[in-house]
């Protein structure tokens, strides 16, 4: 059978594992809105709009490492543009495809709709280009060469690419079947060699060595052989914000989380008071450096990034973090862990029965609930803070967007890691100003059969807001007055577990038919306006009456 | 008192009529958002998403004549820019007002929240550039001068332009009080004088002249002295539908709504028989042309433009439609109009009270329930093009979104309308495939304490989409199913009035309620999945079953 520019397109991202393909359908996209929805081994995960689609793709590409989006041209790719970026700062490789007019209308100049009506047509791909790694317009002639390109950079820099097609190109036959040759990037032996042995030294040498996993371990998919060494060397570890629960947090040499001083102090000294500390794959931003309170000395630092590693002041360019970790994993030496921590979480849940709901009472509450295997998508705000000093089960994944952190991101990522891994329960944690934005995705686990629970946590306005702004109760942190746990019942689910609780009592008795439920479960949990959680309340100490973000 | 940057911005906009900001806070954007906050005469009018506020944006400046919009750095800023796109290929004056990080960051590489994380802080203006008509970031030392230019440049050429601050500069002093000169566009006084004695000749000799008026006319606050001239020189009139109801359609000169081959053909016949057609601000899109069926013989046409006219074969420069415009109103000549068309509309509704509810009972009914000074906003779809040869009571304007086409535009368009307009009332009509966008926008209706009444129409998909692919019944037309009556109580409209109907009894009974209701109104009408209206059906003939899209 002779292969199309689309059904090539469709078999290679087939082959990177996607089975799903989220977006909207458009006029200019049919032809390959046909190829996708006639192709019986993919699914067509049609999203309420192309913002939501883009976090959906979002949150499936953290679950099973890469993700594919179809939107239509102008219209549909500049909406998802939010995402796209998000991906590109949060190292998410998404397949963003674009399906454009045909080409004679693209070299022509009529008025077409979803133009900007002045003839131009190549203004949305020149728009994209700082977001994605890299881009191009697929033709009969270049397909094959190009669709290689494309997949090479995003699964290498995890980022999002954008693949332009035109409706008429995309039915064409390929024009020629052997790609040209894609230089891969790839370690230099010799300082791939050196780096490792000046690494193994360092820690032979070091009294407290400890690491720090981050986000990127979990993105260039080195959990195991990140664990392994850890365990070999004796390591204890932390994670950063972003990186929490990259490593299973009920691994015996976990210590807590790091984020200087928005959080605990004993993990801070562990960790600063060590003579080597060995980061691996961390992204230094300000948030997850506790808004740059972090103490690490880099002279004893070993900071391992995607495609250099940091040796105290020296640098080792061209050693890919795989390459590094790998054989790190082979040379290291065992080594017994010196000390062990260990990590409480959150303690026994607060509150007398028929008292409000605080954060002492909510978020132990919410930990106590999390059992091994769940996807926890937890929003950016308070209800993120809330939980990083939780301590999740083994085998329990935490995501969220913390560098990007665009508002609205978790509830159709959620909606995306559920579609990724229908056999694992996802929990939702949400502030309801962030759930607002993107609200109606929630519409689409139903639609697709996927039981996730859902926790809106009501604290009456946008509750980070009020921590960082002069006036905690000036009027633009509030919002329209919604009656969230009516939300599943309006858009379809009405066979969902749906309450309001407002006191602990009613929080305990709803999770504890969420956690037994056969649906989906909604659950508005309403507390004070204020009631934030002590990361928080730490960084509106730090940014607001301190020196702010600055580092 | 001495003046900030951000007061003397919100100073400037407020005497250009802006008395609303649409905007969603953050916190690089607090200086501005307390700034606007805190000035008695400005509305913080805050939205559920940023995608929604441009659109919400976009229908007050459509009433008002330009609006204002202010999103954070990044996340906010690419959220919008559907919409701002959206409002360049409309014409429509919207100051996106993004709020940055304060210039010593900007100026730093630190990696901070709401960047891509490689310390790269001038990207998204970058982005921006193709969809507004200037940009600027704003300086203690620039901002005067800047901010002259920026609202030159938008409402002169009625299109978005980019206001970025940095957190820092917003609260500092204005560095000089006097703006640089601007030099504004004018007209060359020869040229003008010379065309506007070209059009008299041209419609003395003229046997059969006819206007058709277009969106720009509207954009350009020409509606009073277009009509002028149309009654003076006894014109027949048209409009094409992006332009639909810029002049009242209950004016005795006025023939129907010319669409080519899409539409009536009298209508067709009467332009296009014509041997002098003078088309006032018309955009030739696809969907206006009737997918490029209109035939006006260039040789018998004038066509004025925003900085130019067309005579036959030649271009008169450097002229401006305001000026043209006036001119001719003074200069024009009285002559009778020679045949009076009525037209009809679209008559007596369909079907018996227990039928299911048809396009050919819909429409009709629609139109009956319009009243002097309604807005309506008309989704792009079936719906508008259902709507199109509706006959609009007086001082009753209709507004489509046709030439960018973004799916979702009507309902926060709507609520941007109704915030410019409280007195007036709104009518949202959009299918429920669109709706399901932007959906949670409605919530601001009732949080603003406004009265709309919202036709939701549940035709089981994308109808549009179905008239325009291969095959109607492909899944990706399908849509979560959603309980869209129950969506008004659910977002905290407890005292609207909701139904849904499904015969055409109950639709009367729904439209009467709501007639006379005190409250918003939120109709559901399901139809069937196939229930298009006439002129989805006539593109449906000539797009798929014809020669496409193209001219």
């Amino acid at each position: 059978m002779s292969k199309t520019v689309i059904s090539h397109l469709l078999q290679r991202l087939k082959e990177t594992g996607i089975t799903d393909i989220f977006g909207v359908p458009g006029d200019y996209a049919f032809p390959v809105n046909d190829a996708i929805c006639n192709d019986p081994e993919l699914n067509w995960i049609g999203c309420c709009n192309e913002l939501n689609a883009s976090f959906a793709a979002d949150g499936y590409a953290r679950i099973k490492g890469c993700s594919a989006l179809c939107t239509t041209y102008g219209v549909g790719e500049l909406n998802a543009l939010g995402g796209i970026a998000g991906a590109y700062a949060e190292h998410l490789p998404i397949f963003h495809i674009v399906d454009m007019p045909k080409h004679s209308i693209l070299e022509g100049n009529n008025i077409m709709h979803h133009t900007l009506g002045n003839g131009e047509f190549d203004l949305f791909h020149k728009m994209v280009q700082p977001v994605v790694c890299a881009s191009s317009i697929l033709t009969p002639e270049n397909s094959v060469s190009e669709i290689e390109r494309l997949i090479n950079a995003a699964l290498t820099q995890k980022k999002p690419v954008y693949i332009g097609i035109p409706a008429d190109f995309a039915l064409m036959e390929i024009g020629c079947s052997k790609p040209h040759p894609i230089t891969k990037q790839t370690s230099d032996a010799e300082t791939l060699a050196t780096v490792i042995q000046v690494i193994i030294d360092k820690i032979d040498n070091a009294l407290s060595p400890v690491a720090v996993v981050g986000t990127l371990i979990g993105r260039y998919d080195l959990r195991s052989e990140t664990q392994q060494i850890i365990e070999k060397a004796g390591l204890p570890f932390t994670s950063m914000f972003m990186g929490k629960g990259t490593l299973s947090e009920s691994h015996p040499n976990f210590i807590g989380v790091y984020c200087g001083d928005l959080l605990a102090e004993d993990v801070c000294k562990i960790v600063e008071d060590s003579d080597l500390v060995i980061s691996f794959g961390t992204i230094r931003s300000d948030i997850n450096t506790g808004a740059f309170t972090i103490k690490i000395n880099p002279i004893g630092e070993i900071n391992i990034h995607p495609d250099h590693v940091h040796v105290g002041r020296a640098t080792y360019e061209n050693v890919l973090i795989q390459d590094v970790i790998t054989a790190l994993g082979k040379k290291i030496k065992s080594r017994e862990i010196k000390e062990k921590h260990q990590i409480q979480g959150l303690g026994n849940p607060q509150g007398a029965a028929t008292a409000e709901i605080t954060p002492e009472s909510l978020y132990p509450r919410i930990e106590k609930f999390f059992r091994t295997g769940d996807i926890i998508m937890a929003e950016t705000g308070t209800a993120s803070m809330g939980l990083i000093t939780a301590k999740l089960p083994n085998e329990t994944t935490f995501y969220n967007q913390t560098l990007w952190g665009s508002i609205g991101w978790a509830t159709p990522a959620a909606f995306g890691a559920a579609v990724a891994a229908p056999d694992r329960r996802v929990i939702l944690v949400t502030g309801e100003g962030a759930h607002q934005l993107t609200v109606q995705e929630i519409s689409q686990f139903g639609r697709f059969g996927l039981k996730p629970v859902i926790l809106c946590l009501n604290n009456d306005g946008y509750l980070i807001e009020r921590m960082l702004c002069k006036d905690p109760y000036i009027y633009y942190n509030d919002l329209a007055q919604w009656n969230y746990s009516k939300l599943p019942d309006a858009f379809g689910m009405t066979d969902w577990f749906t309450t309001k609780v407002v006191n602990n009592q009613q929080l305990d008795e709803a999770l504890d038919i969420a956690a037994n439920a056969d649906s989906g479960s909604y659950i508005e949990i309403v507390t004070d306006k204020m009631a934030a959680s002590e990361m928080a309340l730490a960084l509106n100490r730090i940014v607001l009456k301190g020196k702010g973000w600055k580092k």
